[in-house]
């Protein structure tokens, strides 16, 4: 009964959810539209008064209607403006839709591979975060394959991709795998010698350890290496980090203009400017410690 | 009774204490450890479990022990490591000490006049957040006002400041009439023409409009004038700004680079190179909106 109470509150009146990471969280007011637990994780659809409707994970924020452009431009342009050709991409994760979109905005890109680990995912952002993915989900070009993003790097073929993106979760869960040597060795393997990796690499804050041992790990496998900073309100501590790797030179710093001039206009955050800026804004004690 | 009783399960146990702006709420678990009402402004003084002690007036987070660099670097050192001389700084506001602790790290800055409208801000930072300030409130650079911040840059001749620094709340309660022309005019007026003005300006998300606003207000009265960005996790959205100007040319991008190369060691975010690439990490709507 006290269930069914609790459950009739939260459908039908305001309250708050929180994100909980340990002595700090951050809330939103709404109403929970949809619950449910899927082999993988749990999933919450939230209207929320501020962002509109949001997703929960797990019960922590991924992404909403009005608060994603800051993610998904960071880690898209950076990669694939400054990638050699944009004939494959990959996109492991990415089941809300605005990886791809930012993807489909180059013409030239022949063709995507979203790799998702949990069709709900899928399903419940065509349906309740339609904003975010929006005519993205009919393009032609947009392959989605519901699978395990470890196993579909692990069976590619070497040099099959002129970008990589890792757009997951933080590194519990479904996402665990995705955070370690094996997984970025068989990326390195597949992405051709002209591409570009990227990889959101969580809050130098709140997880500063798995932050550094991640950019070192890929940058070690990668040979270059290096880390944007930006905000995502959204996100633990709002201060968040991308990781960009390739394996001839540092091309992720070097965006190709005639190709960003093209979109650079749909973007909000993003600019060739602002990534170059960007590269070398880095905080000096993450500098230092990133030497070590 | 029942205040006697909420009292003391809030000095007794942790709970949780949140800023509310709007839908959005940002908390930390702890315990209060004192809340006082003076003439301007409701005091709190928290113990958070996870940034140390921290300071909240009229229920807003304003700083904490471990988390507060962030900050007090990207105020001060952009400002002080580019005017001509340091040796009269003005800081407004900044009863916590951080401001004036990072610009007393310049040995050859001589003076600053700290104008503080509330003495009980200094007292209670003193005591409980002495972490902040530390050994900087015995320095006896350190000039000690408590004084109303808009009378002071009235009443004070021209040319007088080499840098002025506005380490303020939101613009409103005492602080409402620091974000307004009279007051930045005075404050253009008592700048020496090789000085260098710094202010926090807000954030782009949660108060974009009191944000681009008073950007444009500096920058239609000092000639020169441009905004930084960056993170800070205790504040609204955790997407921060600074905006820096000057007269004779926009000398805040041209940091004087032996002056900082004796104090980057001491710095946790700011660098010449930080900054440096911060001005160029204009976010690209910020940039469009600015421009009109």
């Amino acid at each position: 009964m006290k269930n069914f109470y609790n459950n009739y509150i939260q459908r039908i009146f305001n309250h708050w959810i929180d994100e909980y990471q340990g002595n700090v969280r951050l809330g939103l007011k709404g109403r929970i539209l949809l619950e449910e637990k899927t082999k993988f994780q749990k999933i919450t659809i939230f209207k929320s008064n501020h962002y509109g409707n949001a997703l929960l994970l797990d019960n922590c924020w991924m992404t909403a209607e009005l608060q994603e452009k800051q993610y998904h431009e960071c880690l898209v342009h950076p990669a694939l403006c400054s990638a050699e050709k944009l004939d494959n991409v990959l996109i492991i994760g990415g089941g809300d839709g605005g990886t791809a979109r930012e993807c489909l905005k180059y013409d030239e890109l022949e063709k995507i591979d979203l790799i998702e680990i949990d069709r709900r995912v899928i399903e419940l952002s065509k349906q309740y975060l339609y904003k975010i993915g929006g005519e993205s989900w009919n393009d032609k070009r947009l392959n989605i394959q519901i699978k395990d993003g470890i196993s579909w790097v692990k069976n590619t073929t070497n040099n099959y991709y002129d970008a990589i993106i890792i757009d997951s979760s933080d590194p519990k869960g479904p996402a665990k795998g995705l955070f370690n040597k094996e997984f970025y060795e068989n990326c390195y393997r597949i992405l051709k010698p002209s591409g570009v990796f990227s990889a959101q690499t969580e809050s130098p804050e709140t997880f500063e350890k798995i932050h550094l041992d991640t950019i070192k790990m890929i940058r070690n496998i990668f040979k270059y290496a290096d880390p944007l900073y930006g905000s995502v309100p959204l996100y633990p501590s709002g201060w968040w980090s991308w990781t960009f790797a390739s394996i001839e030179k540092p091309r992720y710093k070097y965006p190709n203009l005639s190709r960003a001039n093209k979109i650079s206009k749909t973007c909000e955050i993003w600019s060739p400017k602002w990534q170059k800026g960007s590269f070398e804004a880095l905080p000096a004690n993450l500098e230092r410690k990133l030497q070590k």
